[in-house]
């Protein structure tokens, strides 16, 4: 059939989107010449806009469109707490599981040997100078519990052991709400492994 | 947490896309947020290109960025065989299956009482001045096993009884390839009432 070139293009790049395969981008392709033309033109400007406005806080990496991100800004933050993450991501998630009062670091990825990321391309260094200012009492290690994850907390642990840090990781065992039989066999020994007393 | 507008903003456009949810919005400006600027440009470049290039073909109705659509210049293409599709998308699926050689007519949607759509929003007055020209023989009509598909299919095969043309409708049965097993009831119930001698 005739090539489509401004629809091939437009697939091209729904493509590089996170799960959206070449099938999915073409549908979404085609919806798209359905839609109304203001529609299109508020979705254009908005990915052109995107990097535009948006930055990475000079203090934790955090995403924001001020000098420094919201919560670095808080006064009412405990700053003796510092909550290590992979991503902004992570941040949103537990901003809105309310459960955290202290400030983050954002590291910016994990070590991955799949992904060819090392420890250089972390912000590693950014977080041992927050760490060398001495305010930091707790340091909570929460990056994924996977392998890579895994990986960059031990890294982490290792790297902190020297500084005057409590070092702590998240909480390993049974994701609430959920059902026993579903549990993997790796998060069921850990949640007998890290059992407490009630 | 602070609102980020611009990622907000984002992810609103996002969601209008075909099986994208509030979730997967988020993800996928998260991800474009990584993103090189160059891509994040052509992106935007190629949504705002999109509708400018592409427009429908007078003839039939598919999608062409020609005066006419490919398949409507083509001299070798049957005129006497027509298939009646509701989306050029569907143009596409017939021509990758390379089992026909008949030119096609676009409707633009199919009646649907769900989606409020009418017989006076589809592109029939246009089907019947091409038939009326009398150098049409045979129409398939090729809109999908749906209720809306079949409702559009009867209503078109009545509309086209006092014309001069076999109006004839796809085939029922077993998908190529599938697992008995897997067949909906409906679908063997058509396969058996379908059958052939072989």
């Amino acid at each position: 059939m005739e090539e489509l070139k401004s629809l091939t293009r437009l697939q091209e790049s729904l493509a590089k989107l996170p799960s959206v395969g070449k099938k999915s981008a073409e549908r979404m392709a085609f919806a798209m010449l359905d839609m109304d033309d203001d529609d299109l033109l508020e979705f254009s400007e908005a990915i052109r806009d995107l990097k535009n406005k948006i930055h990475h806080c000079p203090i934790c990496g955090n995403i924001t469109e001020q000098e420094e991100c919201e919560i670095c800004r808080d006064e009412s933050r405990d700053r003796t707490t510092l909550m290590v993450v992979s991503s902004p991501k992570d941040i949103m998630a537990f901003e809105s599981a309310d459960g955290f009062n202290g400030v983050y670091h954002v590291l910016g990825g994990t070590i991955s040997l799949t992904k060819g990321k090392g420890v250089d391309d972390l912000n590693i260094s950014s977080l041992l100078e927050r760490v060398d200012k001495g305010e930091i009492k707790e340091i909570i290690l929460a990056t994924n519990p996977t392998v890579d994850g895994e990986t960059t907390a031990l890294y982490l642990a290792k790297l902190l052991q020297s500084k005057d840090v409590n070092v702590t990781r998240l909480a390993y065992g049974l994701p609430m709400g959920g059902n026993l039989d579903y549990a993997d066999a790796l998060t069921l020994a850990k949640a007998i492994e890290g059992r407490r007393k009630i």
